[in-house]
């Protein structure tokens, strides 16, 4: 344990923290980082959400750290879409190994922080114990004033539930990516001899596509804050996979939720795309998680506009069973909508 | 990498993250958790601080979960008190191997989030890649209406230096643990046989409050207060070592500092212990951090109430060298402070 012995032992430790602080500092502009808290300004009410990637678990290890800081960013933001809320503030906890390159990750960050118009406004810096890198950001959003909240709760019966894009792609990026599909500055490079490499040409375009859904996610703050214009509905984001964040919304509101597996959205080529993977299409969609995208409610009588690319996947319903139906040429066929998704803390 | 491989694999996942949030909720009574974000009250303004507690780093494999709760939150309420701010919220992100005892670190947090009046409003659960926990806490506070935020900022030529408690004992204490002590369940083990375990019965009682000391820090939230009630004045806290800490606050406020060796409070037999631990008693009170006792400047013409046990250490100077003074027969003898402490980037 370094820190248990190595204070005061050399008159001349190189400034390392300091000068990676000072370098941040002269990036940031007009700064709130140099006090031990940062402090903003009365406003708000403030929507702050928290979340992490974790090299070994989120990522595999060795990825790009601007690959990294671009997706930590990313999740944190399609949280504070999920409420509504517009990014303003954030706080970074990086803990990495000596060697790891921050200047390449706080470079990516930071542009992305402009690109979201979101203030970095403080943080810590770690050595990690181990090879593995760990990123926590903590993100500021306010909402506007003619808006409310999106909550988990807003879920009425007779609600119509909708998907904010497509699902499952992220999983087939992630599948892709234990095949040895890897992202390196912006370009995507699938495994030789795999039937993806090798397949036709839309093929490869839509696995390529998935890696970088997977690494690259597009958090929907321009949808989350249209729906936070309208006057009812639940809101939240698919990250652990419909099937374990659909509950959860539906336990939130006291409602159930009849899913039609034939409206969920897919990716182009994305059938095709799992058949090369030996992966079931309809199961990465609903257990695959990652992907992202708004998981809501409205009345029915509201439509989204079709430049959010939405789609209407089920409704809600009081009785309180969350159930997926599949049309078949004898008639429907309902069953339960199978438990799965991501639980961060099983085996 | 877990979580690549296993999303939809089985039908039956046990709900262990969900569980322990559910657990979670029952604990915290009426909870801003269960959005995706916490949705904060109007109000601010607001000073938030990051800090995080790394396994082999921060501190030795195998602590007791509650003791690192505890470390966590005292040294995060340690920056709100540096600002002069009362704790409000916290949000968690914890990263822990599957076997961690999560409810046992959680119970160890809520208790000290109610003895400080702070509310836990959301955070982030993951599992380690490692047998390494990984604990970031990030805390929202404010300041009374009639008081300012304190800045590092805010020192100014002729202005008194304190300190508002002893230094060293920490890095006396980590040196105790280095050498085999232990804390458990409140009681502190020392190593047998060595010279503090077997010396005087005021020489062990000294290594005991010294471990206590390095564990469980107590942030001066209210001298925080207390300064920020004040017309002028810098402060912080001492984390990094009074030689890499006073540098931070002179170089903020444009300022130098002399500080006199004699003035340095020290634990008491802390020389003693120091000796037995073959350690140089300045040298630690020095260089050794995580002392988290503010370190503040006040006009000369200002004294601090005595319950608050702070000690003039210095005065802050328009020349920018940072000095110590030693009194010796001959006259004293001035010194520019030799640099050290703690980097948490250096090797």
């Amino acid at each position: 344990v370094a820190r248990l012995h190595r204070r005061g032992a050399s008159p001349a430790i190189p400034e390392g923290e300091d000068r990676l602080l000072l370098w941040l500092r002269r990036r940031l502009g007009e700064s709130l980082i140099g006090d031990d808290a940062a402090v903003l300004p009365a406003g708000g009410p403030f929507a702050v959400t928290v979340d992490s990637q974790v090299e070994g678990i989120h990522y595999l290890p060795g990825l790009d750290p601007a690959c990294v800081a671009r997706r930590l960013l990313a999740v944190n933001l399609s949280d504070l879409a999920a409420m509504g809320a517009s990014p303003v503030y954030g706080f970074l906890a990086l803990t990495a190994p000596l060697d790891y390159d921050r200047r390449r990750f706080f470079r990516a960050l930071l542009a992305g922080c402009a690109r979201y118009r979101l203030r970095l406004a403080g943080g810590d810096l770690a050595r990690s114990p181990s090879a593995a890198c760990m990123a926590t950001l903590t993100l500021v959003g306010r909402k506007r004033r003619s808006a409310r909240w999106l909550r988990r709760s807003g879920a009425a019966s007779g609600h119509s539930l909708w998907l904010g894009g497509t699902a499952g792609e992220s999983a087939a990026g992630r599948l892709l990516i234990a095949a040895g599909a890897r992202w390196e500055r912006g370009r995507v490079t699938l495994p030789d001899g795999t039937a993806t490499a090798s397949g036709s040409v839309s093929l490869a375009a839509a696995a390529r596509r998935a890696v970088r859904r997977h690494l690259c996610p597009q958090p929907q703050l321009e949808l989350g804050s249209w729906l936070a214009r309208q006057t009812a509905g639940a809101a939240m984001d698919v990250s652990d996979g419909l099937s374990r964040d659909l509950p959860r919304l539906c336990r939130e509101s006291g409602v159930g939720a009849c899913v039609e597996a034939d409206c969920l959205p897919l990716a182009a080529d994305f059938n095709a795309l799992c058949a090369a993977l030996g992966a079931d299409a309809l199961d990465l969609a609903i257990h695959g998680g990652e992907d992202y995208v708004l998981l809501f409610t409205l009345p029915a009588a509201i439509e989204v506009p079709a430049r959010f690319a939405c789609h209407r996947i089920g409704m809600i319903t009081s009785q309180l069973r969350i159930s997926i139906t599949n049309a078949a040429p004898g008639g429907a066929s309902t069953r339960d909508l199978p438990s799965g998704g991501w639980d961060h803390l099983a085996d």
